[in-house]
């Protein structure tokens, strides 16, 4: 630990009390690699404020000593933007501990959460109040509000519902230099200014730190549809989503996946079943929700638009869920499909993003051409369809060796993607962020004026560098 | 003209083309005055650029003479936004000849327009290919898209879709240095740093020029229903309110009057028939919509709920309009409130919000403090109960001397407002904007530290202040 760090530490530790500073080796080391195992840092302390007050006081002893810090709520960052440099300059600040649920309000359908509340906890508490808060997504039992707040999270309900930046209504967070900004007043209208709230939300913690969200609610689910469908190609999976918005409102997922995903599914979990009895080049998760006994029942909206779609020939089959169980086994086909690819061998992830009607012909020609410019890999994408977002895959050819390839092809792959992406007008981060990970692609990647937005913005509102080092605005390194 | 003035005309003239450097006083005159004739300044030219590329030149030509710009749109400013300031240092910036529609996706329900397109021509637009633009206001005949997105304008359907911040998916703007940021692909996810075009909404042009966006569509209305009721108070109009959201988001507008603006209203429009027979306190215009056959008809919506809550007594009466032109004859009492009450005389005026659920309280007790604290004035509040957000109106004593009361006496009243807003947690711009009217308000009121950040964030994106020079962030005038 240098000086400054051990004076920074001597400062709080009246202030924080028993808890608030971690310096034990076997308590830090479980925060020090991310969740996936591929970016470790090094921590000398974790501070864990219980408050916003603590946390002003972090950082203004860190302003002061010129320590920088690392925000981290659940770990379960995609892109390694919760783990510290190695080089142990930097303190972990963990918002675990500033975990209460501030205010349900059951009248007007919004929560005022703390950075470290939990999302699954979240959600229970809202569903008991008939409310749900309508953001999942598979790690919702360690993601914490900050965490979805600083990246801007997605997942399965972003068709109906938008990213988190559509479900929050204000944010506290904490300036580098102590100041409190506060919008969590939930305002529908505010005009007072650029919104400092919304600059928060995706920042990463490089511009401050989130310590409490006011959250938008929806009623809790009355009923829910899930269909399986298959159709021949993307194409004409995205004119049945255009019926289905034509149609209504309710559908809140719709999924695809390539025949190919589904059988790596099936062969992964033996006791999942194929939802239609014959072969379809690709499949669709379909899920339409109502809260309202008053509204079209989510069956009978599937029933009618799969109905039409398959009288007029747009979809080859559609089978909807007869009971919960029979719905939830649909679900935990797609929940499964990444853990199911991972089994098959080592593959280059992207989480990108197209504009939605650029999609269909994106997934098609993207395998394509990753197909024919890297023999031996076999690339496919699955996901979000109708939020434009899929997780394209390349895994790595048969015999090839797992760690030389993660090194050495791996990222040749990924900048070959990366510039297919950029090229359709779309983004190498959908809705995982940049991190570590994306940071010398963005860099290379992004409009030279856009950049320099950012590191502007960057340096004005955190003018030493302190807040999450590394992170979404590294400076590039030298080419490989 | 400053000898700096005249280099960057002569610099910019073969760049514009004719049409694109005015310095014709008659024609720049109308310009250089709000249209409340509250403000006044000069402009010894008038640029109008026609596409982006012009815009950046311009940028790059003031940046280089140092000469500062004020943009407008169609100069509806409630604040004085779009006024230039009365030393004649700064050029106007008409956006008015970007006036192209340059996509309307019927397939995806998005159209991407320019910054000049007054906003009634988009909607025009949008109807013809079976959606619409889901945001109207009084101005909707002048007012533009640039203004709209600068502003992050709110008007009567917010309540069911947002601000202008809910409706933008994407921002093209110009930078002080001619940095152009492009959002417009409308990406529905994108995590790849700060959203840059969010920072853009509501920033009143003070950090960059917004030449685009890429605007979300509602499907078109198949249907509605419109309705008025009477109530006792503020409180069991939110009641109300509740009961309807619990059953449906059909409901788009709800909107508040207190008994004597409806008066004002009625005699100011001698055509105008009350459409209760009864006397009541207050009074509500609701209405909701369906796009789809599907969904419950909005007029059984109305019926259902409405019929419940004067059974229970929370109403005391009610009816839904026959037709459309007993619809439009409710709204056009709706419509004619602010003129109606201008004729009654000076009076402050207040855009202001609090949180939905404080307002019912608010209404009453702030018109009570008003009246109590200046003798023979006259206070009430109408408008978007659903948002939170009233137009507060404090009315001058009968026998008042118009000019020395609105130098003297108005703005006395307005800080006595602004600080009852402050203290319960609202705001004292819910959707016109800061401008020049409410700089020294939002100065003295907002806190400190975020007051810092705001400027922190216009100095590192303009640091030669040349974009809209005191709007916003003006520097706080002496006291008087």
């Amino acid at each position: 630990m240098t000086p400054a760090q051990t004076a920074m530490l001597d400062r709080l530790r009246p202030r924080l009390g028993p808890g608030g500073i971690v310096t034990d080796r076997a308590l830090i080391e479980p925060w020090e690699e991310d969740w996936r195992r591929r970016y470790r840092g090094h921590a000398p302390a974790l501070l864990a404020p219980r408050d916003t007050a603590e946390v002003v006081a972090i950082l203004q002893a860190a302003t002061e000593a010129r320590v920088p810090l690392v925000p981290q709520g659940g770990n379960s960052s995609m892109v390694g933007g919760a783990t510290p440099p190695a080089d142990g300059g930097a303190f972990l600040l963990s918002l675990r501990r500033m975990d209460r649920i501030r205010r349900l309000d059951a009248g007007a359908g919004l929560a005022v959460v703390e950075a470290g509340v939990i999302l699954e906890r979240l959600n229970d508490a809202a569903l008991a109040e008939g409310w749900r808060f309508p953001l999942t997504l598979g790690a919702r039992g360690n993601a914490t509000i900050g965490g979805l707040v600083s990246t801007n999270a997605g997942g399965t309900q972003v068709l109906r519902f938008g990213t988190m930046r559509g479900l929050v209504l204000g944010v506290e967070a904490v300036l580098a230099d102590g100041t409190v900004i506060d919008t969590l007043a939930a305002l529908r209208k505010d005009n007072r200014g650029y919104d400092l709230g919304q600059l928060m939300i995706g920042a990463e913690g490089t511009l401050g730190i989130v310590t409490a969200a006011t959250l938008k609610l929806a009623p809790a689910v009355a009923a829910r549809g899930v269909a399986w469908a298959g159709v021949a190609d993307p194409a004409d999976a995205l004119a049945l989503l255009r019926r289905f918005q034509r149609a209504s409102d309710a559908v809140e997922s719709f999924e695809i996946l390539p025949a190919e995903t589904l059988d790596a599914a099936l062969a992964w979990r033996p006791q999942a079943r194929a939802p239609l009895a014959g072969r379809h080049a690709w499949h669709l998760l379909i899920e339409a929700t109502a809260a309202a006994a008053a509204a079209e029942a989510p069956q009978a909206l599937l029933e009618r638009v799969l109905g039409e779609a398959l009288s007029d020939g747009l979809i080859a089959d559609a089978t909807i869920a007869a009971s919960e169980a029979q719905a939830d086994a649909f679900w935990a086909i797609r929940d499964s499909l990444s853990d199911a690819e991972r089994a098959q061998g080592p593959a280059a992830q992207h989480d990108i993003a197209v504009p939605v009607d650029a999609m269909p012909r994106f997934m098609v020609e993207a395998a394509a051409a990753c197909d024919a410019r890297f023999p031996g890999t076999r690339a496919s994408g699955f996901g979000h369809l109708g939020d434009g977002n899929i997780h394209f895959h390349v895994r790595a050819p048969r015999d090839a060796d797992r760690a030389r390839w993660y090194a050495e092809d791996a990222p040749v792959v990924s900048r070959f993607v990366h510039d297919l992406v950029t090229a359709a007008g779309g983004t190498i981060s959908a809705e995982h962020g940049i991190g570590q990970m994306k940071a010398t692609e963005l860099a290379r990647l992004a409009p030279p004026g856009r950049l320099a937005a950012l590191a502007t913005i960057k340096a004005a509102l955190d003018p030493l560098g302190l807040l999450n080092p590394g992170k979404l605005l590294a400076p590039p390194r030298p080419a490989e």
